[in-house]
């Protein structure tokens, strides 16, 4: 009994849309490996994610000196980008068969669970796209994150867009020109520049003008301050439902968080919370909450 | 001279995103034939608008019963979609050697010269998407029509989308649910299937739902009201720009103004005219000038 205790393994899954990360443990919580690999987010394919997935867990397994015939002994908690549905937990789930157990939620639950070691509270993602989560009395609830262009509100993909649109509208004389919009501009070179990128432009592309409106927000340039404090109001918002809701606190995450605190409305700073652990501490919560349980409230 | 005069052939074309139509008149300006073929908007490739032209022209010139040969008596007028750069206006040109002569201008100057009949005056399309023009002093100036999602504001695409995003706002509980958010909710079943839906999502997709919002808000729904308001406010924003810029009238043209004149905010109504032409009276003005003059402005 005891030895077959000591052989149980933990892997903590978080698969975002650019990669993939594990963390291995043993029973006792201990270290043994960590692991990377490229993107994990379902909606890119379930060949994709469990590809990154499988590299990743691979790294991990030969970090900790642990041969495929441990595959069997993993209770895995996977937490995935772009789980959306019941359907997405049960394919996932169908694919998982290579771990002993499993358990399956989005990559905003797990982020959650980790930010409040398992209490309940609420976690906000400010990153290339947006999405709320709370914890409430055990059981998860998904705000936003439907995507781009449908739900990017507070995200570096909206600012970002709005600063080349402020940047068009300048160009085309129907709003002013300040030094944010001739910056985007200078970036491209001219508007029909701007039309041809465009075409291919991805929400991360569009992200990559959220640094160059902050910058200029903190230098008072007043385009710049009207759209921060535009993501900052719609941040302010999603954070004041998830309490609505029934979360005691929120925890800001994602790359756009740092820069967006200093412009939240009046208020939501006293909502907020230090997250206690990342997300592979989550996962890792999630994998001991099956094996404990047998099953998740996801 | 009486002879080769009679002879001089004048097509007009206007082509758009979904189609390209044309129209074939002799020198007395008598009409010969029309003809159309599929989209001829150059940002889809020279090739497949030249097809389409080249469709319309045939089917003209077999309704006016006249052969191939009849091609080098032609002074064509080409208005066409995607036309942004003097780059483009020249590849088109290169393109256009089978005609007599050629006059190249984007499709917003064709219509806005049909709308004043040649003369000085603005014109503000609201259809899938939005782009104003102006004519000032015989010389064109294109305002917006930077393409979706960067510069869609009083378009039914942006309509649509606004209708989407607050159908999936009212979900969350992050905004109110009504009539509208409940209709637009009901074709599509869920949320999630709204997700799957937005990946592949054109505008023109997205504005399959903007009579859903016009319907509703004749109606007073509360959403539908401001959704419409706000599409509304900003095409009276653009119809002001282009007088401030010296159009002594503006136009509105595509398939959402007749809809959004009810909405329009106070005393731009006073701006508009009733156009005198379509775009290809415009096409054809535009033949007709490169015929007098050698040369255009647009």
């Amino acid at each position: 009994m005891v030895q077959a205790f000591s052989e149980a393994l933990y892997l903590g899954v978080d698969g975002g849309g650019s990669r993939c990360r594990v963390r291995l443990q043993d029973a006792q919580g201990r270290p043994l490996g960590e692991g990377s690999g490229g993107p994990a987010n379902i909606r890119l394919g379930l060949d994709v994610a469990w590809d990154s997935l499988m590299t990743a867990t691979q790294a991990a397994l030969a970090q900790a000196g642990l041969g495929q015939d441990a595959l069997g002994r993993i209770t895995a908690g996977l937490g995935l980008a772009g789980i959306v549905t019941a359907d997405d937990t049960v394919r996932v789930m169908e694919r998982a068969t290579v771990f002993g157990s499993v358990a399956v939620a989005s990559d905003s639950h797990t982020a959650c669970l980790g930010a409040f070691a398992g209490e309940d509270g609420g976690i906000q993602i400010i990153g290339t796209g947006s999405s709320g989560y709370a914890i409430i009395g055990g059981k998860g609830h998904s705000v936003g994150g439907w995507g781009f262009p449908l739900s990017e509100k507070a995200s570096a993909a909206a600012l970002g867009r709005d600063a080349i649109r402020a940047a068009l509208e300048a160009s085309d004389g129907l709003a002013p020109r300040t030094a944010l919009t001739d910056a985007v501009m200078a970036r491209f070179g001219s508007a029909a520049a701007i039309v041809d990128w465009s075409e291919t432009a991805r929400p991360t592309d569009y992200g990559t003008f959220s640094p160059l409106a902050f910058d200029h927000a903190a230098l008072g340039d007043p385009v710049a301050v009207e759209l921060v404090q535009r993501i900052a109001g719609d941040c302010g918002r999603f954070v004041r439902h998830l309490v609505a809701m029934g979360a005691p606190k929120v925890c800001l995450a994602g790359g756009v968080a740092p820069h967006i605190l200093p412009w939240l409305p009046q208020g939501v700073t006293q909502c907020l919370a230090t997250p206690r652990g990342d997300a592979l501490a989550g996962a890792l919560l999630l994998a001991r909450q099956v094996a404990s349980r047998g099953d998740v409230d996801a």
